[in-house]
C-alpha cells in the first residue's frame, strides 16, 4: 500500500480526553475516531488490527471445534422475557421500538436467540456436542463509557455457545474453549491467566475470566507468578480427549488467581511470598458454565438415547476482539508508539523512501516493494514527499515490526537500513539482504 | 468439514411463508432463520457464501482504489441534522434514544458519518482523490419487510464513498466503481446490466442502478439485449486512466437500459424490436454522484491549489451482500436445489460415504479429504449414517458445485462417480482421478 494513496490521519497532538495509553496511541495513530459517546469508527489501520485479532480467533475457534455463524444485531424483547432476563438486564440495555411499536433491543449477548435457534433445529442428542460461534456487534449502554475502545458502548465480541447432554460433556466443551482461549491470546503475544470469576447476569456456577496484566487495569486481581512462565498448549492439542484437555486446564488452573471480586485473602496468603503476584490487569476474555439457566426456561430440550427428551447444558464464551487491540496496545507500546506483536501487526513492514524524486531511491523502494510483495508480506510504502524525520516518526508510531529505510547516502555504497521496532536495532544490509531479513523473520513469527 | 460435526439443519418441507425460490431454498437449505420480521441469522452455510461474496467485493474495491474501514451501526442524530436528512428520512430510520435520552439511530446509510470524519482529518487537495469504504450491517425499518434477505430490514451493505476536488475527478471516482462493480458481478457468475436510475433519498443527478435479470424480481427493466453479450472489464484494467474507464462506461452506457421510474418510452420505440428486453430485475448495487449535497452544509472543504478552500465532490457506491446471495439463488437454481457458481460456493466439494461403517468407504473418503484438503479445497464430507438416497437429495439441495460419491459398487471396481452440480454430468473414476478432476476444474474457475 503507497501512503500517498492511504488514509493514515496522523494526530501530532496527544488528544485531552484520552485518559490512558492505549486510548492515545490509538487516536494519535489514526485507527480510530469517536463518532458518539463509547461508538467508534474504525479507521483502515485500526481495521486491520481488528480484522488479524479476529482472524487468530477464528483459527482457534474452528480448531477447538465450534463453527461459525452470524446472528443480527436487533432482537425481539420477548425473546428475552421467555429467559427472565428483559427486565433484569437494566439500562444497560440499548431498547428500541420500531415502527409498529414492537419492543426489539440492540443485543447485548446471545444467549437467549442461540437458545432459539438450537431449539428450533435440534431433536437428537445424536447431534451433540454442538458449539456455534459468532462475531458480531454488541452494545451496552454504559453509563460512562471511557478509554477509547477499551471500554466502549458499540463492541465486538466473539461470542460461542455451547450444547451437551450431560454435564460432564458440557465441563468438556468448556475445557475446548478455556484451552482455544490460551492459544488464541499467547498468539497474539499475550501471557492472560485464566482467574475464577463471577458470573454476573451471564449466570451459572463455573466461570474464568481470562486477564492480561497491566498497570492502567481496570480489574485489582492477585495470582501466582508461575503463570508467567507456563508455555501455552500446542497446536496439536487433542481437542477431542477429554483426559487432554483436562490435563492443560488442571495445570492452568493449579495456582491461585483472582480477581478483587472472588479474592480469598487467606488462600492468597498460602502463596509463597516470593511468588505472590498482586497487580492490576485487563480482562480480555470470559467463559461460563451455566447448565440449563437459559435451556430450562426456553424448553431447549433433545431425545435422550432413552428416547426421553433431556434438557441441554449449556455454556458461552466470550472473547472482545475490540477491546483486544486497546489490550495490545497497553502491551505493546514505548514512548514513540505502538510496538505491534508479528501476528496482529496492521502491516509487516514499513519501507521508507527519504528522498520521494530522487530517481535511486524511488527505483530501490519500487524493487523493495515488488520482492516484499512476492515473499507475501503485506507492507506500507511511504512515498509521500515529507521530511525523514516526520517519516521515522510516523513509523514508529504506528509500530510495524520492521522498517527499512532508504535514503540516498546509504544507497551510494549499495545499503539499505533495516530497523526492528521492538530493540530499535539497526542493520546496514543490502536491499536482496533487506528482504530476506524481513520475510525470515516474518515467516518465524507466523509459525 | 465432517457433516456429523457441522451444523446444517435441512428442511424437509418447503416453508409456507416463503414467497420465492431464494427464500425457500435459504430456509431449506439451512442457510437463515428469520429471528423476527425482516431480521435473520446466518446459518454456517449461509454465513459462508456470505463471506465469499464479500471477499469479491473487498478484491475488486481494493484494486479500484478505495480502502476499508468500518463506521459503527449506532449515529448520533445530530450528525443527519446537519445534513437535514434526520426528519426527511421518515419512518424508515430506527431511532433509538440511549439511557441519557439522547437521540440516536442505527444507520441506513452513511453520507453524513463518512463526511464527519473527512472534514476532520483531511485539509489539503493533495490528500484526494480518496475512496473510503465499509462493510457493516444497516437497518431501514421497512412498512413490509418480505423475500427472506432479499427485502429484509436488517442487512448487510458495502458503501463506499468518494471525496474528489473537481466534479471531472469525481467522474473517474464514479466510473472507477462502475467498472469495480461490473467486475464484481462478473466474478459471482453474475450478468449485471448498469441502468440510469432515479437517486432518492442520497440525492444527486448522476446515478446507474445494477440490474440482474431475475423472473421474481421486483423492478421492471427495460434494455438492449447487447448487455447480455458484453464482456466484462479484465483484472488488469487501469484505474488510474480516466480514458481506459471512460471507454469501458461508454460501452456499458451506449445501449438503452432503464428501470420503470426512468423509462423512456420513446427512447426504448427506437431500440431493435428483435434487440428489445422488457423483464423483471433486482438491484444488486448503485452508485451516486451527488456533488456537494453532504459537503456544502457539512462544511468538508479543502485548501485548493491556490490556497483557496474548496468544496469538495462527492459520490457514494452501494452493493448489498446479504441480498446478493439470495439475488444468486434466484440466478442459479433447479428443482433440485440450489446451483452454485463456484466462486461464491460455500464448499468446492462434497464427498459422500455411502455405506457408513464400510471400511473400504471409510478409508477412500479419508484419503480423498486428505488429497483435495492438501490441493486446498473446502470440502463437505457426509460421514452421517444415512441412506444414500438423503445424501444425494442435501447436496443437491445445498448445490455444492462438484460430488464425489463413494459407494461400495463402484469401489469394487476401483472407481467413485463424480457429479457435476451444474450439469447432472457424471463420471466414474479412480479416487485420484477424481481428485485432480476437481481440483482442475475449481482452479480454472478461480482463474
Amino acid at each position: 500500500m503507497r501512503l500517498s494513496r492511504y488514509f493514515l490521519p496522523i494526530l501530532r497532538e496527544t488528544p485531552k480526553e484520552a485518559e490512558i495509553v492505549s486510548h492515545r496511541l490509538m487516536l494519535r495513530a489514526g485507527m480510530i475516531r469517536q463518532e458518539s459517546a463509547g461508538i467508534y469508527a474504525w479507521l483502515p489501520l485500526g481495521l486491520k488490527v481488528l480484522n488479524n485479532i479476529n482472524r487468530i480467533i477464528r483459527e482457534e475457534q474452528n480448531r477447538a471445534g465450534a463453527i461459525e455463524c452470524l446472528m443480527p444485531t436487533i432482537q425481539s424483547a420477548d425473546l428475552w422475557r421467555e429467559s427472565g432476563r428483559y427486565d433484569a438486564y437494566g439500562k444497560e440495555m440499548l431498547r428500541i421500538s420500531d415502527r409498529h411499536e414492537r419492543e426489539m433491543l440492540f443485543g447485548p449477548t446471545n444467549e437467549e436467540m442461540i437458545t432459539e435457534i438450537f431449539r428450533a433445529y435440534v431433536r437428537s442428542y445424536k447431534d451433540l456436542p454442538l458449539n456455534l460461534y459468532h462475531i458480531q456487534w454488541k452494545f451496552r449502554d454504559e453509563v460512562r463509557p471511557r478509554f477509547g475502545v477499551m471500554r466502549s458502548r458499540e463492541f465486538l465480541m466473539k461470542d460461542a455457545y455451547s450444547f451437551d447432554l450431560t454435564a460432564e460433556g458440557s465441563r468438556h466443551s468448556y475445557n475446548r474453549m478455556f484451552v482455544a482461549y490460551l492459544r488464541t491470546f499467547a498468539r497474539m503475544g499475550l501471557t492472560a491467566i485464566p482467574m475464577a470469576a463471577d458470573t454476573g447476569p451471564i449466570g451459572g456456577n463455573l466461570s474464568h475470566e481470562f486477564i492480561i496484566l497491566a498497570d492502567t487495569g481496570e480489574s485489582e486481581v492477585f495470582c501466582h507468578k508461575d503463570f508467567l512462565s507456563f508455555a501455552p498448549p500446542p497446536a496439536d492439542v487433542d481437542f477431542d480427549s477429554p483426559a487432554a484437555l483436562e490435563e492443560i486446564v488442571g495445570k492452568w488452573t493449579s495456582r491461585y488467581a483472582a480477581t478483587s471480586e472472588m479474592h480469598d485473602a487467606a488462600a492468597f496468603a498460602a502463596v509463597p511470598e516470593e511468588a505472590k503476584l498482586s497487580a492490576r490487569g485487563i480482562e480480555v476474555g470470559h467463559i461460563f458454565y451455566f447448565g440449563t439457566k437459559y435451556s430450562e426456561p426456553m424448553k431447549a430440550v433433545v431425545n435422550g438415547p432413552d428416547g426421553k427428551e433431556v434438557v441441554v447444558q449449556m455454556g458461552s464464551y466470550g472473547i472482545g476482539p475490540s477491546r483486544l487491540v486497546a489490550a495490545i496496545v497497553e502491551a505493546f507500546h514505548d514512548d514513540a508508539g505502538v510496538v505491534w506483536p508479528e501476528a496482529v501487526a496492521p502491516f509487516h513492514v514499513g519501507v521508507a523512501d527519504l528522498k520521494v524524486g530522487d530517481a535511486a531511491t524511488g527505483k530501490v523502494c519500487a524493487d523493495l516493494v515488488q520482492q516484499l510483495e512476492n515473499a507475501g508480506l503485506d507492507l506500507l510504502h511511504d512515498d509521500r514527499d515529507e521530511r525523514p524525520g516526520a517519516k521515522f516518526a510516523t513509523l514508529d508510531l504506528i509500530g510495524l515490526p520492521w522498517q527499512i529505510l532508504v535514503g540516498p547516502k546509504g544507497l551510494a555504497e549499495g545499503r539499505v537500513e533495516v530497523k526492528r521496532r521492538k530493540t530499535g536495532e539497526r542493520e546496514l544490509l543490502s536491499p536482496d539482504e533487506a528482504v530476506a531479513r524481513v520475510a525470515a523473520a516474518v515467516k518465524q513469527a507466523r509459525a
